[in-house]
């Protein structure tokens, strides 16, 4: 069977042993996009204009999901995260909005889940905070967009 | 500023309070889209018909999720859940996974976050486990597709 | 021995069963303060007025606090809440935070443990983010200020 | 606007980036009292004469707590934590417990808010247990008596 | 193939739908012992008469574990504790420690698993502070005692 | 009195304190049985033999429950754990599941518990699956295998 690092030789799922490996210095920066439509996405522009919460509430949800990343995904490590950040890009042409995470770390295994996981939650907050407003929101395009550190070196979409 | 039920009247985040609403049976149903790629798609389709670990992993990864819910989205109440699935469709054409979570409950307040999370997480573990393979597998797609229960009665994309 | 609810006759811990209790609507405000001294307080009330984040990550904070109550307090019941909120007074007076959490369930038990809680972390989140400035911020005076509902009735400070 | 290590320029929540500081050895101390009047006063005391569990369970809670800190702090780093201790003194005067945490780590950034956390639920934990005997307990002076290593030094109250 | 409630046709794992039961009062009983031999037990023993903390620790240990089932053990549904007791027999003939824990609700399922977890978890925790004088301390005979309530009725071992 | 390292002279808890040990690899292997009796056994052996979840499910249960052990066991150290393996041996004869854990950390502590708790958790899950088809299934024989690392050394059962 072709092999995943996440499975053994029978395809059954197991933690990669990273006891061996090198700590150095790893980042991860993913992004996801929240299709709000108009209607929601005029809300939340005029809410973020005026300073409301709804993206606060929304970048400290993705903080502390990276923290949670090792809890909710069952083959993940439980990494001393050194910083997390939450960027945020209105897109007004198509009434979206661009989330972009970072995480860093120094480990001997790599932030890509927790880049991952912290860009999905800061989107489902946003939904949830719309969802009165427009059910029909779209989370979509979540993916890593580069990586450094460890073995496997950079990455870049 | 216009009105979000998760935001007061000064734009900041605040809970909806479910005190005086109705306890009656809700459900919801949300999807994700895991575009795996022909690499990837073939071997997780492999990991399947062999009966491996990939799915099964996946999904127990959503109903914990769940669960979890709460915590993870800053404004959603701690409700319990009478029963969260997790249905996978396989779509050999595009090498995609679609992921279908049902989440029900007996409750003042709904339960359509417990299923967008479900499904998110189900989506970032299978994302987890194939990365080795082909970090730039996407995530897209995540969008409610049905609610029932509660004031606002049935909801059908 | 002199007895609390939660200690047996020989002053051991217990949980207070309440099983055969009436399932009410109990709710619980508690408060707290934050005496920020003068230089701490001016840069609150200036990230306050300029709408920064200070007080809205205190208050998801001590939103995300009362849901986990019963993870943190030992012999807390794990119960639904309905509401949680969070107010804040600032007092240029004293360079004072007066927090106040309310919190409501329709339980067999109060929630003036998840006031409280609350009211704590919001205080202990506006601690850390002034902590850069001045680390001799004093968190004091939490205590309950009401609470109604269950067989003990109304209690009002 | 006056900046504080937990926002950007704008004001906004973010973490700080620890990537690149030392790893030493870093210890806080922080303190609360409860005032817990002369009634509960005698019942924990006459408790902790006996060797009953009500300054066992609030240890145990207080220790708990710092490990959770960053769950419960947004911004705080989730650190590997070497030691917690939790200290009592029975104030017979004043009828009053004063609690003092003690948190060591070696890390690359300090443990303040995990010795301020640990000795509020500590002192959350002791009101627990006595609001069935005086609902207007008090938790006061939440502060920190001194911290070691970093950057910023040593800091004694 | 044989059919468990908790797997479908083709022996995948899925929550049992409780969507539809009959919300009752529920109890559960199980145990666990620990043969901690005689140098292990003689201490716990001691500790236990001059009213030292290892038993008190467990039992808090236990009860918390409780309220955690359902984050613990995947297909668990996460309900309302009414009730947790942790009851020791210190066994001097066989130096054991017999843990019997009792557990309560009212919903639309059981709560075996939270006394099984409650039991084994306050074991656990027994084994840790003893393992520092004898590390061949065995944990057994985890089982159910009792339950009622449900369709299935009572179970008496 | 007797001294336990998780003890005062007093008898009252405490963590030990960790912050001036050595990091060094640390191993722990440990063991549960599941003495499932003929009927269950017989269905979770058909439901490996098929590649159903059963034992899939009880795996990931094991090792997301390692990575909570500071959680449960009040004075654990919350470490990084660097591998977390699960394995199963079916025991015909005697129609008994042998679980075994094994954990490894590069840590100033040792992972004796998370290999304990992560053999205790599997076996708790295995009897979830289980209990509907028999309620007196046991769980039994958990104990420490082996530990490598840390000033006490090796020790094998």
């Amino acid at each position: 069977m072709a092999k995943l690092s996440h499975t053994d030789k029978y395809g059954k799922a197991r933690m990669v042993d990273v006891t061996s490996k090198q700590k150095t210095l790893r980042t991860a920066q993913a992004k996801a996009k929240v299709l709000l439509g108009e209607k929601a996405y005029k809300i939340v522009k005029e809410n973020n204009i005026s300073k409301g919460d709804v993206l606060s509430a929304a970048k400290i949800a993705g903080i502390q999901a990276a923290k949670k990343t090792s809890e909710l995904i069952p083959l993940c490590h439980n990494i001393f995260i050194s910083n997390i950040d939450i960027i945020f890009n209105m897109n007004d042409n198509e009434n979206i909005i661009e989330i972009e995470s970072v995480v860093k770390t120094e480990s001997t295994t790599g932030v890509e889940m927790e880049a991952m996981t912290a860009a999905s939650v800061t989107a489902l907050t946003i939904y949830d905070m719309c969802k009165s407003v427009d059910k029909s929101i779209q989370i979509t395009d979540i993916e890593l967009i580069s990586k450094t550190g460890g073995k496997s070196g950079i990455y870049k979409k």
